[in-house]
């Protein structure tokens, strides 16, 4: 038994749309021989978030209640359940923010991610990881190799959605890869499409900025589109890169219509598409060229099983550099005003650490 | 050296919109030692043909030079190339009418469906298979059994359509299926998702009688939607038939906005849909829930390796009476008349005897 | 809280080789608010509890403590877990026998049967199900409709070794299956081979009353090798069964050295294999042959995600008749008869009734 | 039409065992309108070569007619076919020597290296390319990029059959591999298994010379195997090389009973097992093992759809250095010389030029 001196546990709330606060709560109780007390260090703001900040709702998850929000974290280990067996005290880790049901079809069949009772952190009901301490499964806490950083151990969660939308390509070594979007999500795409071995890797976006930093990050080649047609910008796309009869796999990370269609154009016969952005609910969607070009076409939803371990894995290989997308570091206090920062659009990614 | 008496070769020829002609030809010569000059016996009009008739064109496929119509048939062997083991003269066989070039990346993958260069009957610039004659692959020819007739084996075609849609479902033992349409396409597609063993299939219809039929055939039930929202009618759908989650797979073989919406969101999280059905180019699609839970979307293209096969053997073990579907048989010289009654939607499958 | 006048729990316990007794122990708590208790109503007895009854051990699983012995269950649920929503009092299930971790890698991928942690039933150091009660997780119990009984619903453990090794050799629709070993499992895999579509299914024993009744069963041919070469006995098989160039897929459920060798010679090239029988730690293989013929081959371990489902709606749909493998059935005090009975081959299945 | 004022062609060709000469034969004709006639400019030498050489057969492949020798060739094109479109005189190419049938079920399901109609170079009765001029149909000619050298074009042969084998793995990103036998094909899947993602590449061989040859090759570690048993040295692969509960993937490409036995122990449940090398046809195999470890099993057969353009891909992206694998390069003129060498494993891979 660990005393604790300490009794209390900030955390960042939402209260309402537009409404955060600061509060103490309990420090949570390790609930499950193989779950750990962990102490939050570094907590990534997810485009999500500040949907919910923003809007109160994300589809059909309402905010209701108060919910701490944040998922994108790591931290260190503080404590250790009864039948914990790869953690100790003072492991610093990933945190793998979604606890499925394990009982389910879905999760008996390999595919948590599609659990229908997900218990997914600052996702309506359940609190999420900006707070000081988390209760995790020890399955779901991926432990850091000593070079890798805590504050890489946070961005994994944005690059296991990034590996997992790219898994859902079944994208083979050599594939051309088209991916529309390059904010946080699109530009982690194209590392791990390189890292899987992708030939060409074209970056889509409508800033200039953006591509700029796609060149440099990950990108093969990059691609602004005009306000032609969509038929037009894939067939300018074709030409520019040299994709031939199309592209071998295209992923959307943007959520625009204007890429959707695009993307369905731009690819080959027998081409693979991902939906990974999300944007409106309906779009208008060019259903006969998916239909007779054979396209198979997959949403992608979070993460699946070993996915954060193979985003570990890339960082620890030296594979992905996903320190580079850190904009910059803020401490907890300040974590309302790095959301208004992201809502603006300042920076890729924003870390809030602690609270200390 | 096989000597014929007869040297001409009767066609039945589009010339122009609307406007369908019968024309002697040549009998076409052996071009290939693996190849079979075939009598053809009996060719189904699909909706293709029509579509050609009354438009003359699908898609970007424009009828520029008259063109030979039908590609839905079964003949008689009349004659071998030098090099052909597996048949005879005399053999009866159903004609696979695409011939793909086998050199592509796509044909030496496995999918020679996808074919760039492929060449398909009926479909511009190659001539169809209502004509006396018509050469083919030897590997293109299935033998018939005994037990199979060659009205059956004209009917191969629509169902190796139906087999190429349901494995693109990549359907499971006791999954539950619903299928959009009940036209020729979604009617066999209700016989081949049972055939591999699904325990549900649910036929849509907006037509009562094409859903009584549908019962008939191959349904385990069948749903006619209200003007409703997509929607409305899914979680009917689920209800009515005790989808549970929803539904393992979905096929639309209607080309509906209504139908892709409504199997959308008819289906489980991971659920699986197939467009079979070819309607407007583009349509108002969810594209939200298509990515949230996280489903897999397939085109399908006519048929590819095996399709052909598997179609002949459900026939030959009895497990798709597909006799069922033939409403009428006309002769080679009432192909217009038939043209225009499968164009007013009488009757399902019209097959066109001859020419003799 | 329900009341239970019965506090005794009669259990048949393996303690030695070949030393068994009755034994009342505790009637098991329900100790997950997602279990339930079920009284036992029925039992099949499989070879490996008759091999641990007479050995002692399966390979590295040793007997060290009393065990009680059983794994091939259905039951009716007499005490639901406060979270159990699927069942309740008096529900009739078959009872999946192992219980899976849930936590590590295999398990989430979708491989539970191959968990490290697997607690299985009647596998030492885990009681099996020959006792009044047993307590099992909700999900691994699968409700029986009123028209399948208690005695098909012990038969569907077999019945699920049977569709998870057919699943491992990816059957497809119209494939000819050469299976070896004619035993309940052999048996079982003809008729799973055959609802999954089989054109052929050819059942191989050196039993000809096996051969014939695997006839009656399922098979649609039979074949008694002779004491040739696997070779000539592949070449032979090829030949009475019109395989051409090689059969499909190969299963063998026999374990004997000969079957797995004549299996691998059987095949055409590229063709699957799955090794479900268990015999001699090593034997002769003819690897060049499995090379060059670039062969799929497959272990198969008991049962995975969705097997006992699949099984119990093939014998819900009525595509398999498990009673027909029921020889006899004897009350639990005859348990120890039974085994020995099964130990001299006496009968296909035998199920012990009760207690009660 | 190209005027050719050189009219033979200088052939090395085996007349039986033992027993080379060079031949002077007919330049061979274009047969077909998408075939090219191609100069060879280098060709190593394979394992099958020097054993055809020194054994006259390999399985039931047997050299009855005189034979010329060689399969792994690059060359430059001297003349197109009336249908070839993106070839062209002058152009440097790797040629992949099997010819498929591309009529039969496997060549059009993708399977075309199992065609049992393929023409494969220098198998009998086909001829090889240690020839001044050779003929192949276009695409089956990857055309080298000008960084590509020919001699690295040649080498694409070995690199080839080391991706198939590397695909037949099914790996994945951040797999560990355990490689039995460094000779040539080994060191590629060494190479390909990184190129692919794995993260630990562990090669395996009794020479340590070759073992330190692998670890500056492409190996993350090396293992030398003692004389123990097969489970002792799998036992201590797995600690000596942190594998936890097993490795992965195991590829033998040394066709040793040990490698096989060691490299079934050395897999975690569920692991992925390929056989490349080829030796005795009959080995002592640990089958139980196999079945309760559910295993993946699979033959690899020289290469098919897509294998040599991704060899060529990875070598262009200066993912895999052939290049280190050339000990020696030999005129045409001492082929025999060179084939004694190969025999005696004096080096790693031996390249004839031209002839001139």
């Amino acid at each position: 038994m660990i005393s604790r001196i300490e009794t209390k546990n900030k955390c960042f709330v939402l209260k309402g749309v537009n409404e955060v606060v600061f509060e103490e709560r309990p420090i949570p109780e390790i609930n499950h021989p193989c779950s750990v007390l962990l102490q939050v260090n570094y907590t990534g703001i997810c485009g999500s978030d500040v949907h919910y900040w923003s809007r109160g709702r994300i589809g059909h998850f309402l905010v209701k209640e108060p919910m701490v929000l944040g998922h994108e974290s790591a931290g260190t280990v503080i404590e250790v359940g009864s039948k914990v067996k790869s953690l100790e005290k003072g492991d610093r880790v990933a945190m793998e923010p979604g606890v499925p049901c394990r009982h389910c079809v879905r999760c008996k069949e390999g595919k948590y991610n599609l659990c229908e009772e997900m218990a997914f952190a600052a996702t309506p009901p359940y609190d999420g990881t900006l707070a000081k301490y988390y209760v995790l499964p020890e399955d779901l806490c991926y432990k850091l190799p000593e070079k890798v950083s805590l504050e890489e151990g946070a961005l994994l969660e944005p690059l296991s959605v990034a590996v997992h939308i790219t898994r859902q390509s079944n994208i083979k070594h050599s594939d051309s890869v088209v991916i529309f979007g390059a904010g946080p999500v699109g530009l982690l795409c194209c590392a791990v499409a390189k890292a899987y071995g992708a030939r060409k890797v074209i970056a889509v976006d409508i800033q200039r900025p953006r591509l700029d930093f796609a060149k440099e990050f990950a990108a093969t080649s990059t691609f602004e589109p005009t306000k032609g047609s969509a038929q037009e910008n894939a067939q300018r796309l074709v030409l520019e890169n040299g994709l031939g009869l199309g592209a071998d796999v295209a992923i959307d990370a943007s959520g625009a219509e204007s890429s959707v269609q695009t993307a369905i154009h731009v690819l080959r016969m027998g081409g693979s598409y991902v939906q990974g952005g999300m944007g409106r609910d309906e779009i208008t969607f060019p259903i006969v060229a998916a239909c007779t070009k054979e396209l198979t076409l997959r949403g992608s939803f979070r993460y699946g099983p070993g996915d954060y371990q193979t985003a570990l894995d890339m960082v620890a290989a030296g594979k992905i550099n996903v320190k580079e997308l850190i904009s910059r570091k803020v401490a907890f206090e300040e974590a309302e005003q790095a959301f208004q920062d992201v809502k603006e659009g300042k920076g890729i990614k924003v870390l809030i650490a602690g609270p200390h």
